[in-house]
């Protein structure tokens, strides 16, 4: 489908691709193709909008989400790496998590993560849920054990009420499971509604020449053919170095990407296409974390993945358009957690 | 003069001390021997209520506060282990810090902490900004330089602005002294007001009959000798071990305390006396961070301090009291920090 619409576009628009002033007509037209590939970030995810998430979920996970308690030192929450007040990730190469270990892969934001296709680089946990119970457990990253966050929960009274009122339901609801499902409750509410895109996207305000350049560059050159959808990414894998394979500084040999979750040749080196909503914020780029200008990011994606060497011009086009892809950042209060007891477990 | 009120209550209320239920004229007689003694926390500091410290520079403040590009690594912030969600404090026995170093000491918490004679454990800064150079400096710690730091703040125009806006009569707003005045700014809101002792004090509400019976032991047997004023210590210091040096897990023969600042022999395991309001959220207790149990480091002190070996009930009702000197915490937004340029220092 995306091939259909991606040739489509770039035969409208390569012809307005040197204009340095968007007539009217041709921004109209730009945001009609738009619209055929993107969609806004709505102010709210449909399941908290139906009621599907209750309140009390979202704050039990926002408690769980800052609570350092859920890791073996006590000093790493799920905030750590994925710094709400930071692009929700920790903007360092790889992630350092227990006893100061550099994890393999760069931190993903938590923002809008609600709305990619599949958690992690490699898609290996089909929800926010499963992702939740990743790190938690990951010896170089929260080095805990599922017995041994019950076992922590549990030993906090308000914890015990704020988990029976998040699943009444349940006979057991203070589980490992359900620290999951109240995270991913929590993290659907951070999403980044009216980027300025957005506001594009719906009629409401316009761009600047330069940032049309861009996005209709976007569209026409193919980097939409990977990154389209709510996110502009995340919604499908895609094969780093399609045509030009990157050096192994930023595509390290042994990390075969999606191959280690579904043993198939043809995934060597395949990862989930990066989401780039608020993509400005959150350097240094791609699952290795090597690349801290986004100019040469986008210049490396042209050559790797399309083939094409893109000028400066067309580069510093792209990059502004990917600037208006910054959402309004979630207000979250630090949350004030319960206090450890004599039953709680010592850091270790 | 603490000793003359500490007389005076003891002999008042002594007599009382083995009542199970206290009458309203012995309650009146503990309200206004306590507001001798004790003073509750404002709702907001003088400094700000006068408009010394602006708007503009707690905003800062809170901004530096959560940034942990501060550190070298950029993942250590302030709030990293002075943790306003968990007490102001990391709730470990001393911190973790670059590297995966431990400090040498417990994290003192930051809330209350200007109402502290001095900051650290002894007393080594005057004051709040003066504290704030220490861990961003120390190689354990944030290990950053002034130098780094200045240019880290100055390659992101929205740091530049703000501080601008808060030291607008300044002619170099954007420096390592206007950082900490910032973090000072902010740290002077991290205030815990209307704890019930505080309700008691003020005459809004009482305590039950262990609390009183604790509150009565606390001034009678010589506590409030150390810990008395607004934070129930944190205003003079005081040899660790007075009348029997607790064993070398709880007082390392290393660390000499306030010695190594005054280079004084009387000054040998000399600390400031912990402040004691909301004690009940920041285990472990000491400076070396060793000892777990509210209920153990009251039996501690009674024998390392006053020589007395408190009973069970005594220690239990002590500990009763130390509770109701938890106060609201307080509620504060985790701040949406500037993005990296490309001319920010990266982590190292």
């Amino acid at each position: 489908m995306y091939r259909f619409y991606t040739h489509m576009i770039s035969t409208a628009l390569l012809l307005a691709s040197g204009a340095s002033a968007w007539a009217a007509e041709d921004t109209e037209q730009l945001r009609r193709d738009a619209n055929r590939l993107f969609d806004p970030i709505p102010t709210q995810h449909p399941r908290i909008e139906d009621g599907e998430i209750t309140s009390a979920q979202i704050e039990l996970g926002r408690k769980l989400f800052f609570d350092p308690r859920l890791s073996r030192s006590q000093i790493i929450s799920c905030n750590s790496c994925h710094n709400v007040g930071t692009g929700g990730a920790d903007n360092v190469p790889t992630s350092i998590g227990h006893g100061w270990q550099k994890g393999p892969r760069n931190s993903p934001t938590v923002l809008n993560a609600v709305f990619n296709v599949a958690q992690f680089w490699d898609g290996r946990a089909q929800d926010l849920a499963a992702q939740a119970k990743g790190p938690v457990q990951a010896s170089v990253e929260m080095n805990n054990t599922p017995e041994r966050v019950e076992q922590t929960l549990e030993s906090m009274p308000e914890y015990v009420d704020a988990f029976d009122q998040a699943f009444p339901d349940s006979d057991a609801p203070v589980s490992f499971d359900h620290m999951a499902s109240a995270i991913e409750a929590f993290e659907t509410t951070l999403v980044t509604p009216n980027a300025r895109f957005d506001r594009f996207l719906r009629g409401e305000d316009t761009l600047d020449a330069e940032e049309q350049e861009g996005l209709s560059l976007f569209m026409s050159s193919g980097c939409a053919a990977c990154h389209n959808g709510m996110n502009v990414g995340g919604q499908a894998y895609y094969p780093f170095g399609v045509v030009e394979r990157p050096g192994a500084d930023i595509l390290p040999e042994d990390d075969k990407g999606r191959f280690a979750v579904t043993q198939t040749a043809t995934d060597e080196y395949v990862f989930r296409a990066g989401p780039l909503r608020n993509i400005a914020r959150t350097a240094p780029y791609f699952h290795s974390g090597q690349v801290w200008d986004l100019e040469q990011a986008v210049a490396i994606m042209g050559s790797s993945q399309l083939g094409v060497e893109l000028d400066d011009s067309q580069v510093s086009a792209i990059t502004a358009f990917l600037h208006t892809l910054t959402g309004e950042q979630p207000e979250v209060a630090v949350p004030i957690l319960p206090a450890s007891t004599q039953d709680t477990p010592r850091p270790e």
